[in-house]
């Protein structure tokens, strides 16, 4: 997109530097890239008051190569148990092992990485080789009273793989990464808790080749992180995937899980429903990995029909028209989109740049029929299933749209959106080389409060100055909604930068917001989590810490914090 | 329906005497009758061998004064605290009364009752008139170790209520039972938990009026008891309602609860959707009484619109091809039916006899067209929501009913069904006033066992001689569904009974099927838990009883056994 006349900066178009920083901290694949387009880095420069000349030297970079020595508090013969458990090469102590499996995708872990400062490491990253490996893991750091943390895809945007009191991280995805069975007449697929987003879906598409099922599958899972997530975080962290309005949060999908806590192994029965509560199943459900590890999982699974799949786009006069007919859709019992997203008139100012729809005709059609640039707000849509079903989501939703004053944009924006979809999270790298931070924070809203979180939350976040926020809501069901803030600041001081990050999350409570709508709790949040829940909720969490971890072995200080 | 030349046996058409066994164990409005009708009686003289002879005279109608002395446990001092809390009007320790309120819906305790005899039975009845009052109590009892039961629709089939330890029964419909408030931005209603079901739904039915919403709206639950069982009821049971097809289970149905226990008052928050996981609404979900007690619910609703119900029914050649097309229905992702049975042949052969369709023109065509009795399955169902969606489900079920080679009945069948289906346990006090017995047990199954799991009960249930069995699956899912085994045998002896009984649930767990798909567990079923859930899951839920309820005081004896 980047027009030759016009200056750009030199945004870092090689894969990271071997062995560096910023191989561990860059999101996904070391060689993807999504250079901020020239309206967004004009937009950013006047935002900013920025010059080319704040662009022409990089801020940091990371480059720089990992070159630390911290010794590992394990005992040698510790070590050796874990090597005479799953082998030699499955074992390391290698010191940018450590800190990569024990690093995430926050901005914070970015921002220091970038700045070679580091926190804790895990003290040495194990790779198992099947569950059964696990489970004797688990029996022996419960003896020793070695902790255990588990990395799987890697894009944890919540501190949840930080080794807080030391110990060992287990490498699920190198292994753990297959499918076990597939279910065609009970349309499930048992799967390996590290299998990733794409290769499990690959799998499923072609199921007819590979398990020779009748029908293709889908997951219906695809949460931005998809590329870089694994079947087994999506449920421990209680994921969302961007057709979960048609499908439904990761959750919902799940219908049997094995875990392997230091109590016992627990394998759930696989009934579609059963009257025998309370349900282990459901106490698992978002545990993240402070019970046990979750090693295998029965997901439901949905025929794969693209070519069923119905686009649509609209245009809305403002926020309040665009939140009504997306409510009346969701309410409206004629089933639900698939993506299912409207964007606020911040959002949908950059939106309509980054989708390459603005000076097109669209645009200039939008502006005749007065919808205003900074008022106007964007829907995009998509639905699944039956190809009646499809089509007569697509006219209600028609319907509903032009009754709340919207004008069709066709399917052009939301197939513009689709490509590039797992793409956004590439900007990041690009701008903090400059020092500009793009982050989000999300929470989960009823019809009734999501006018009273937005607003103060946005209030908040305009509050600093110069500062960017986009909103969109875009997992919706008949009660509500999810917000997600994405907000881009100028700012290199990392203190800073989480005093305003932890301001906004007290306003997400304060406004009544749920604190996470599908990032998990994981350590950042966890300081939240007594308001949050209340006492008396912390404690029936606590207890059951207790029950299942009672050395508090299994990824301590996270969502209990010491507990 | 009775033909006056038929001879008939005196059915009882009188509410049962004041005061009686009979005015306890008897289903339902004491008025409330559904008398066999003759081709019933005739199929049951002759299954059981019988002759008009053994219908003249009654073997047991339990219409004896409860004329007993059972001094409670509790002291002066313990009832006056329980009348200054609730008042001297609310409070009785009359014998009947507290038999009343320790005496659910079982054959069992039919059995017993009718032959006067009574196990254990509550030490107080007690009538709180709101959630303060509860609180106090469970203080209180929680102080004095007095065990809590809590009675409300009085329908369980488990021995909910049994009173295995003595102590006080709560009965909370008979005050907690409106509406709190109506949200109709956020389509869900705050209800207190001993609401009954035909207020409940009358009163969202009228919404405009009462609340002045703009829509209509339903409950969307509609169990075989909805006239006597209540919102709490349902949730803390994991009940089902024979619309759960498409607006799902109670479990599903609730956003949040206020529960009252020994160790605290949770009040769960109403976000559409949180991954602040785990969540302390999904343990409470079938909890059963024994963590605590839930006052108030949060239920989503949905459109009232009957105006847009489809209605439609099939006959299938065989059981197989009804089960592969409701497979295919249920995993055709065009919206699921409300109502959605098949009854097995031995049902349908009852069933057409039952919504009087046998002899008329829709059987002779169904002979004509090879549909053989004892072969043959029937299909009813029914489709809500927006119009063309309603539509598109008929259109599609037709195609694929077509497709397995089912018959069109259109709508007559399901329409006879509807007004009747929740008087077919009216059926059980004629027939066990001549000593035959009709009970029914539940399971949840997987597609890919549900043929085992059908056929090894059957196959139970038949080496019993002179034995009715029959099944309908009425619940579904993509991944399964549950079947619903209705068995009538002629049985004086309890313990002959309860062995019977024993044996199917036996025979449930080993052929693969949940114990229970939406009866909940209760004392009946708790035995089988330890071996279907397994220790360690057992261990997780009695770690939870243990947080909520250290002294034992909530419901004890129920799934837990002794804890």
């Amino acid at each position: 997109m980047a027009n030759k006349d016009i200056f750009q900066p030199q945004w870092i178009k090689e894969a990271p530097v071997k062995g560096s920083y910023r191989s561990i901290f860059k999101y996904g694949d070391p060689k993807g890239f999504k250079h901020p387009n020239d309206m967004l880095f004009q937009e950013l420069k006047e935002k900013f008051k920025l010059t080319e000349d704040d662009f022409r030297e990089k801020e940091t970079t990371g480059n720089e190569i990992v070159d630390i020595s911290i010794e590992s508090k394990l005992s040698v013969a510790q070590i050796d148990k874990f090597i005479e458990i799953c082998g030699k090469e499955n074992v390391s102590s290698k010191e940018y092992d450590r800190l990569k499996f024990s690093s995430g995708k926050t901005v914070e872990e970015s921002m220091k990485l970038r700045r070679n400062k580091i926190g804790l490491i895990s003290d040495l990253a194990v790779h198992p080789r099947n569950k059964a490996e696990i489970s004797e893991i688990v029996k022996y750091c419960n003896k020793e009273i070695i902790p255990i943390y588990v990395y799987s895809g890697g894009s944890s945007v919540n501190f949840g793989y930080y080794p807080e009191k030391g110990g060992i991280t287990l490498v699920i995805s190198t292994h753990l990464n297959k499918i076990v069975k597939l279910n065609e007449l009970n349309q499930t697929v048992t799967v390996e808790a590290g299998m990733m987003g794409p290769a499990f879906e690959e799998a499923l598409n072609n199921s007819p080749k590979l398990y020779g099922s009748k029908h293709k599958f889908t997951c219906g899972h695809f949460p931005q992180s998809f590329e870089y997530s694994t079947v087994g975080g999506w449920f421990v962290t209680l994921g969302s995937g961007q057709q979960s309005s048609y499908y439904g949060d990761a959750g919902d999908l799940v219908l049997g899980v094995e875990m392997i806590s230091p109590s016992g192994n627990i394998i759930t029965k696989e009934y579609p429903a059963t009257a025998t509560g309370p349900k282990v199943l459901d106490i698992i459900k978002g545990s993240e990995g402070i019970f046990g590890i979750v090693v295998e999982l029965t997901w439901k699974i949905y025929r794969h029909q693209p070519e069923n799949r119905q686009y649509f786009s609209f245009i809305f006069p403002n926020w309040d028209a665009a939140v009504n007919a997306t409510r009346e859709i969701s309410q409206g019992e004629f089933g639900m989109p698939a993506v299912f997203r409207i964007s606020d008139a911040e959002e949908t100012h950059h939106g309509l740049k980054l989708y390459g729809i603005e000076n097109t005709v669209y645009d200039k059609l939008m502006i005749l029929k007065g919808f205003k640039p900074m008022e106007r707000c964007l829907f995009l849509g998509t639905a699944d299933g039956e190809k009646q079903f499809t089509k007569n989501i697509k006219s209600n939703v028609k319907k509903i749209c032009k009754k709340h004053g919207a004008m069709n944009l066709t399917s052009f924006p939301v197939k513009k959106w689709e490509p590039g979809r797992y793409k956004d999270p590439y900007l990041r790298e690009d701008l903090m080389d400059y020092g500009i931070v793009i982050d989000t924070l999300e929470t989960g809203v009823s019809w009734d409060n999501l006018h009273q979180v937005h607003q103060q939350c946005r209030d908040f976040v305009k509050s600093r100055p110069d500062t960017i926020c986009l909103t969109h809501a875009s997992h919706f069901y008949e009660q509500g909604t999810n917000l997600y803030f994405i907000f881009i600041i100028k700012e290199n001081d990392i203190k800073a930068y989480i005093d305003f990050q932890e301001g906004l999350l007290d306003k997400i409570q304060k406004s009544g917001g749920s604190l996470s709508h599908h990032h998990g709790v994981g350590r950042m949040i966890a300081k939240w989590m007594p308001e949050h829940l209340g006492e008396n909720q912390m404690n029936v969490l606590r207890s059951l810490k207790q029950h299942f971890d009672p050395n508090n072995i299994m990824n301590p200080g996270k969502q209990l914090i010491g507990g």
